[in-house]
């Protein structure tokens, strides 16, 4: 028997149309060098509709890949709608990608535009003549007081704009796609995933939910993760979708700058990297504000970063979990009542788990090779898998070999997590950073956690290091809080009550700073050429 | 260009396996005339995979319909679950039917079976023989003290379960039929809609935003709405997806048990009729509670009465409309910020409009014969066309002529209605209540309301009597509070500055109460009827 419901497809239009229809005067804000411009949904309704225009006059293909390499900002949100909308592909590049991954991608996903801020235009031109498919460079200038070539493919996006006509937006295939967004692994080549209008809507939906980020008309939100990465958490979809305002914080991404948007914006939900929010702490502590929630991902959120939140801004932050490949959304650790009884320390790593899987994710901890399910408790760990409508099948376009699913149906995240009885997730380890010491498993995710609840520790990160009798051996890289100064005593005495004696790293180095990936995470890649050729002392 | 993300389906079993995996310690409580039974998603779901297994050994088709006739309880959300996770289609008996109606609508689904409250037994008992295609009835004892049949047909549920295995739930088409509800119309018989999987899961979703009901795991959800009738607005989908604990009134429906089941089971949110919370009001003014929200619809909340609730409960009523065509939920009376500063008089009636369509529905008001748009100025009038993935397109084998649909795919709802320039939705009347003076249109619902704002009025209802020269004219119903006494003359005075000279009323009756529609709405048809021979005074 068929269900007789509307076959009403799951676009993005729909979105748009919300947004559009329904909270025309609610605010779109984003900073600038020049100060803060200020919108409202149905301004950018308007636009959006234009960019359409613009998109057809430019000739790019019905299914064409429309390039991005920019801030957060309005403009980047028409760019958002405009695209796929009008049946295009929204392709996000990553604005701290090294130059040849950037060549790479814009040639993989055969882009035929780039819209890029003028703030940002130094890191793409000098590619330009390398990424093949381009024909256009279409400039918003936010501001900077850079040079804009004097190029036939340079156009400018107000310009275009202004003469361009609004278009009528209808998408009605769910399964087309919608955008997509390359995911530099360790090793080979970047990975394009392709979410389609179907994941997308979902996933706006599911991040909408309280138990997520909990979004409404109440809210002002800011996403400070990038939209050019992982769609920005979700955040630049729902917010039009739940009629909440918005704030973007274009180039101002300064720790100051960020701090002072979110007190005088009145933002109440935002989200970010830890580091990020490592560095806002000292300027928001002590601030009056209106945040309800801020949301952390991307990597772990150390314990006592969201602990420093909840004492000096007055709430402990939400971390949450998720991969480009799952839209990326997929769990989050909003604290559960059955601890609302517990202890703050308990509640404390509580909220810094991934958590609890959204509802329309599944996941699973399994032995990777044998798929074998591993016991859920929360001792116990698995390679991390998952499925639902906003997990990614496959990639674009793939490498000979690379495979993201199981046979039967599951994402491979290469993440290796443990799981409590209520499923709760607890990221371990990514299956590459786990140290193998003599035929046992470290996890330097633990390790670091560990190290960096030391007072004078600001950041760690632990590699492993070839050793000839124990496979690997673990290596801490501690940067100090300005000014401190210890011993690799003092940190490997912090540790002994904390881990086991044989989880100790075998050396301490101290170093100015964690290398960072294009999105923020500690490049562990970085850090293992570093110290490539390091010789532990022998034990 | 396609979507590279998992083909994964939107199917009830995704809900259930939520709950079963990661609440499985949340609690579900049913009250009933022993006292409040208490369970748990973990016992719910292993009787539930049970449940499914019984379904198997009575023979149900691979699709054949599962009637129910009973209360809000867990055994009711066990069959919300087993039948449309086996594959099966769940439909609702709405026990405030008719007898003929009954038989009517058990037949035309080609219910196999019936699961029955031990309490409402004797409502279906007398009607079993009508019901040819009903090869067993299951009683689920629920403290009733009425005698159970000795009859073949009839089967004990707990006996049953528990010499049931359990089965393993696995749906994979998601535009298959999950469930089926009936709806009443004013004339010609019963209509069925049937839901899919995909309407249900999307259905879920939107009413968990917190633009309509918000739930999380910090909730604790009470419908009173019944789950005989409409899906009880989404509450017994939603909950299990968000963690939500839920209370299950059962059969204990008075105002003072559900006033007890709010205080002390610390409801948080609740949802049912106009009617219930007029009733519960004063058994729940200045005690303390946990609520958070009151859902309200089926027919347009009094103002008064959602201010009374602010000002003797401390939180207004949230005002929601849909219909059981619409899953139900389509708009809900959130208030939008551009009315935060307003005064109280507009925010309450502002609360009490239909309000916003939820994310996912889109709406429109046209001339219901032409389909040309009506402006958007809260003043035209049209009726209001709905469509969205939790929208019906037909309905169920229906009688010739009938047809849910326009050709350019609204679904037709014969609500009239204004929207505001922002598509706040307020209904102005149900197409066939309006009353037609002079060529001209008097609502109903404005001319009820305003009689309902009489501090001497408990309820009123305005129906239209032929009239010779300007057709129809208003005949106003009217309940006084008790120990009140009115005369004609002072409701008249009352509305004089309420409403336009030619709406006032041409009689005033003076009634016990207002005939009630099985759902609980003010049943135009009987009190027409009642009228049918009513001789205007000339005036």
């Amino acid at each position: 028997m068929r269900g007789l419901m509307q076959d009403f497809p799951l676009t993005i239009d729909a979105i748009f149309r919300h947004a559009e229809t329904h909270h025309g005067d609610t605010t779109i804000a984003t900073a600038g060098p020049n100060g803060t411009t200020r919108s409202t949904y149905a301004e950018w309704a308007q636009r959006t509709r234009k960019l359409g225009g613009v998109l057809d006059t430019l000739g790019i293909s019905s299914d064409g890949r429309v390039g991005t390499f920019g801030w957060n900002s309005q403009r980047h949100l028409e760019l958002y709608f405009a695209a796929p909308c009008t049946g295009r592909v929204l392709h996000t590049l990553n604005i701290r990608l090294f130059p040849e991954q950037l060549t790479y991608i814009a040639n993989h996903a055969e882009d035929e535009v780039v819209f890029v801020d003028r703030t940002t235009l130094p890191l793409l031109w000098p590619l330009i003549d390398t990424m093949t498919t381009v024909k256009h460079v279409v400039v918003m200038d936010d501001g900077g007081d850079n040079e804009i070539p004097d190029d036939p493919r340079v156009l400018d996006y107000e310009t275009l704009l202004a003469d361009a006509e609004p278009v009528e937006f209808s998408v009605t295939d769910e399964g087309s796609a919608a955008s997509m967004c390359y995911t530099s692994g360790t090793t080979g080549n970047p990975k394009g995933v392709v979410y389609s209008h179907r994941s997308t809507v979902l996933h706006t939906m599911a991040v909408i939910a309280p138990n997520a980020f909990g979004l409404s008309v109440r809210d002002t939100a800011m996403p400070v993760v990038p939209m050019f990465h992982a769609n920005a958490w979700g955040i630049a979809h729902a917010a039009p979708a739940a009629g909440s305002a918005l704030v973007f914080p274009g180039s101002m991404m300064q720790p100051k700058a960020l701090a002072d948007l979110i007190v005088e914006e009145g933002v109440t939900f935002t989200a970010g990297v830890p580091t990020i929010w490592q560095g806002v702490l000292p300027e928001l502590a002590g601030r009056p504000h209106k945040l309800r929630d801020i949301g952390c991902g991307g990597s772990a959120v150390p314990k006592a970063l969201s602990e420093a939140y909840r004492e000096q801004v007055g709430l402990p932050i939400l971390q949450a979990w998720g991969m480009t490949e799952t839209s990326p959304v997929a769990s989050s650790g909003v604290l559960q009542p059955r601890f609302d009884d517990a202890d703050d320390e308990t509640k404390a790593a509580r909220r810094a788990r991934a958590g609890m899987p959204l509802f329309g994710v599944e996941a699973r901890i399994v032995d990777s090779d044998t798929l074998e399910p591993q016991a859920w408790d929360d001792a116990a760990t698995g390679e991390l898998q998952v499925r639902g409508p906003w997990c990614a099948q496959d990639y674009y376009n793939p490498d000979a070999g690379v495979q993201l699913s199981t046979d039967d149906g599951w994402m491979k995240t290469g993440d290796v997590a443990a799981m409590d009885e209520f499923g709760s997730i607890r990221i371990a380890d990514r299956t590459k950073d786990l140290i193998k010491s003599g035929g046992e498993w470290i996890s330097s995710v633990d390790l670091e956690n560990a190290i960096m609840s030391h007072p004078k520790v600001k950041e760690a990160a632990v590699v492993g290091i070839p050793h000839p009798k124990w496979d690997e051996r673990p290596l801490a890289c501690v940067v100090l809080n300005e000014g401190e100064t210890a011993t690799e005593e003092e940190i490997l005495e912090h540790l002994k009550p904390l881990v086991a004696k044989w989880w100790l790293p075998d050396a301490v180095e101290f170093i100015d700073e964690v290398p960072k990936t294009s999105v923020g995470k500690f490049s562990k890649k970085d850090l293992r050429s570093k110290f490539a050729e390091y010789e532990l002392p022998s034990g």
